[in-house]
Order: structure tokens, then sequence, then C-alpha cells
């Protein structure tokens, strides 16, 4: 597992993910855009928009190394003096304000003196939150991280409750899913397996948000909901701008803008005070963005 | 000037430019949504939306007291136990691509051991620069400052450049205007009279801006111009969530959401890799969304 087999392994992933997802959309065409980094390494970022189910969706990978600089010393908490770091980070954004937002990433760090962690995560935000879809997305999540570790998903689990949470609505984007950093062999998988954990995480992506995909794309709707569903996007977008540190530290140690920015919605709404009104479908979703809730054995 | 009869003014100045803005306009109406802050004070928002020129807009008014938090102590650099606060904030976002979107501020600060400042600030952000109502906007702030101090525009002028700067997108929000903050007697002015300046800017801004509208209301636009104002709106959350201090102060020391974020657009678009077309009115646009442009001298 040298950082080369790593970051090889995960560019691979990009093309079957982006070859599985063009299949799932049916005619969606994810454009090829490379750029270099001057201080070291480069990215693929393939963006692609207007397609059947899918109207906005990034999927990218990149492998940068270099010196250490202040403010990642400062925003990571880093020691040393040179990094590689390589990853894979995907957010699509769909048509139909019954098939969710989601988003996955997994990526991999290493230092000048050996140190090494993986991270990773993926979360779903469904503009409108159907419980047993919810449920079946944790299911399949806590499917994977088992064959690991049995407290993977136990441990992973809250952390994306925490990760994925916006202070200023004291809301959870959506329902979460699962979130690491970190993670290393003192977790007691080895650096082979760790990385297997992450590559599978990946390679089932497509399959698990296929699922969502299935159980909302002929839902027929209304202005209203589009109307919701943009006002959610709004959500997306505050998060991702003002809590989500990885865009953050990306923003400000001069990463390259679009490619981090390629997780913001199409179009995304404010309105005033804008309320879901009591009884309502959108209230029962907004009742449900809270942290805490057990997925697995959700009942509704 | 108590703390107590600025704070009157203030509020009396958010309901003259409400009525003066609902004239121009012709359909708008503001509602008022009114506050209370936990901790001490409260607020008014008026926002309103859907009029014949405005989208979307809010004034906002607010007189907030208390302990000096650890937040406040770290992000304002405060020495003190206690303090006071009031203001007014406008944000105008209009219908058409060719009426500038604007923002103003004024505010006043107290520590409980007396000390007091003054901040604030106007600046314009045109979907569309035109060069001379660029340098119209300018000459009017221009004129305002010179009533009270000879260096004030060309001290605030360039403040108002390195504020309202988007680092990650190496460009301007808009074409600047005015900024400044920890304004006292240490200028050369009484207190009364750095109150009577941020005054004037409040009373001033309806007519400044009523320029502005009347220059741009009956330009004809097409869909390409809407998608060229939503990507620009896009920007304008960008700077508001990552950038702006004010935003990022108070979302981070628990200010109130709604009031804070009505200066987010009603609709805001994001298209990966979206560029203006080379020798376009976009493009033209784009050239000057840079600093240090002596926009009193403009000529083009």
């Amino acid at each position: 597992m040298t950082k080369e087999s790593i970051s090889k392994r995960f560019q691979e992933l990009q093309s079957t993910i982006v070859a599985e997802l063009e299949k799932l959309d049916g005619t969606i065409h994810f454009s090829l855009d490379s750029w270099d980094r001057e201080e070291g390494g480069g990215g693929h970022t393939m963006a692609g928009s207007n397609g059947n189910i899918l109207e906005k969706g990034g999927v990218a990978f990149s492998a940068v190394h270099g010196d250490i600089s202040d403010v990642m010393k400062k925003q990571l908490s880093l020691d040393g003096e040179s990094f590689f770091a390589t990853g894979v980070s995907i957010v699509l954004h769909p048509i139909s304000p019954f098939v969710p937002i989601i988003h996955m990433n997994i990526r991999y760090f290493e230092l000048n003196d050996g140190t090494y962690w993986f991270g990773g995560g993926i979360d779903l935000t469904p503009h409108y939150i159907d419980g047993q879809m919810a449920k079946r997305f944790h299911a399949q999540l806590n499917e994977i991280c088992s064959k690991y570790k049995s407290d993977f998903y136990t441990t992973f689990k809250p952390q994306a409750d925490d990760y994925f949470f916006i202070p200023h609505r004291n809301e959870t984007r959506g329902i979460g899913g699962i979130f690491f950093d970190h993670l290393d062999e003192k977790c007691g998988l080895s650096k082979q397996l760790i990385f297997d954990f992450c590559a599978e995480l990946a390679e089932k992506f497509p399959a698990i948000y296929s699922e969502q995909v299935d159980f909302g794309r002929h839902i027929a709707y209304n202005d209203s909901n589009i109307l919701w569903r943009n006002h959610r996007r709004g959500r997306y977008v505050e998060f991702n701008l003002v809590n989500d540190r990885g865009t953050k530290f990306g923003l400000f140690s001069g990463g390259r803008t679009e490619s981090i920015l390629m997780s913001l919605p199409p179009l995304a709404q404010w309105t005033y005070g804008h309320t879901a009104e009591l009884g309502s479908n959108e209230d029962s979703t907004q009742k449900l963005l809270k942290t805490g809730i057990h997925w697995l054995d959700f009942s509704a």
C-alpha cells in the first residue's frame, strides 16, 4: 500500500463511479477538467449537468503534495515538513425533489515521516425524508462497516451526525450517514484493510444511490415541491460555505476553487422567514433534521 | 449623544428608508418581524419580496447589549465586561440584471468603560457594471464624505476594496464604495459629527440607490442576462457566507439567523466552470471586478 498505489486505485474508482452514474442517469455526461497544482500534484474533476436524473453533479479526484504551509499547520493541526494527499469526492444534485442529494468522500493523507491516515464519509440529504429509505441507506452503510469492524458504524454514525450539522439553523444537513477521519492502524485494522474499507464504500456508492434514485424518480412533483427543494439546497449551500471544514480549508489554503465548489447546487433559494406549514410533508421532514436518530431501528 | 439617542435615531432612519424604498419600488411591502435577544435587547427586521423593482430586500434595525462572550473577545478583539451595539443594515436584490444589488450598514458600539466607536459602509454590486453609473455612485459617496473630513473618501474607499473582496475568486464583490470601522474622536471629529456622518449616509441612501434604479429599470433583458445575474448572486452568497466578517461573527456568536441571512439573494445559481464569453458585456464586467480602480476619474 504505497501512496502511488492508493492514488492509482482512487483514480480508477473515479472512472468506475462516473461510468455507473452516467448509466444510472441515462443522458448525463461527465466532462473531464484536469488541473495542476503549482506547489505539486493536481487533479481530474469530472462534472456533469442537465441529465435525466441529475441536474448537476461532480466526481473529483486529486493527488497533491508539497510543503506543509502555516495555514495547514493551523487548520489541520499538522506537524511536519511535507505531505501527500489523495482523494475522491462526489456531490450529486438531482432534479426531482423526491430524489436525495448525496455526498461521498474518501481520502488518504501521508506525511514525510511516514505517518498516514484515511478519512471519508457518505451522507444523504433527502429534500423529503422517507423513513424506510433512510433506514435502508443506514443499513447499507452498517453492512459495509460490519464487514471490517464491529464498532465502525456505531462510531462513525454519530460522527456524521456531529459533522453534518448546521448550528445556526439548529438542524442536520440531512439524515447523516458515516464520517471518519484520522483512521490508521491504531483502530486495529491493517493499512490494507482500512484501504479496502474505503474502496468498498466507493465501489458500493453507485448501487446505494441507485436505490434512492429508483425510489424517488417516478414520484410526481409540483411547484411547491420544487420550492422546498430549492430552500433545502439553500441550507446545503449554508452548510458547505459556513460549516464544512473541508470546504473552508480548501478555500483558505488556496485550493482549486471550481473543484471545491462543485458541491454547490445548480440553483438555490432563500426566502425571509420561510418555514414548513404545520402538519405538511415539509414539516415532517423538518422534524427529522436532528442528531441521534437511530435510523437502523426507525419505524414510522 | 447617548447610546439611547443614537439607537432611537437609527430606528427612525430604518422607518424613513423603508418608506422611501416602498415608494421607489411602487408595490413592495416590507413586513415587520420583531425579535428579542435572550441575553439582552433585540431588533426589528423589515423584509419585503416580489416587488416591482426589488425581488427581495431587508432593512434591519437592532440594539443589543449584554456580557462580552469569549467568541466576541476573540472575533472582535474586545476587552471589557459588557457591551451595547446598535445598527441599521440594508441589502436589496433587484429583479432586473441591469439594476445593481446594494448594501448599506451603519453601526455604533459602546463598552461598559465608555469606549465607543462607529462603523459602516455602502457598497454597490452591479450585475453589469456601467462605468458612468459607478463613477456617479462614488461621486455621491465622495460628496458626503467631503462634508465631514477631507480624507474620509480616500481612506474609506480602499478599505471597501479590501473588505468586499473574494480571495478564492480573486475578484471584488462589485464596484465597492466606502467601508469604515472603529471610528471615534481620534479621527478629529466630535462624536456628534461622526454620528451625523453615519446618519447622512443613511438619509442619502434611498436617493443614491434611486439613481441606479432609474438608470437600469427600463433596460430590456433576456434569459442570458438573468443567468448572469443568478451567477453574480452566487458570488454574493459566497462572499457573505465565506468572507463577510459581520455575517460570520453573527452566526458564530448566536445572532438571529434569519435577520443575518436576509442578505442572501432570493435565487442564486452555480454552474461548474461558468465563465464570461470573451468580448461580451459579462466579460467587460468581470474585468472591472478588481481593487484599486479610481472610479471618480473613470472614463470609458
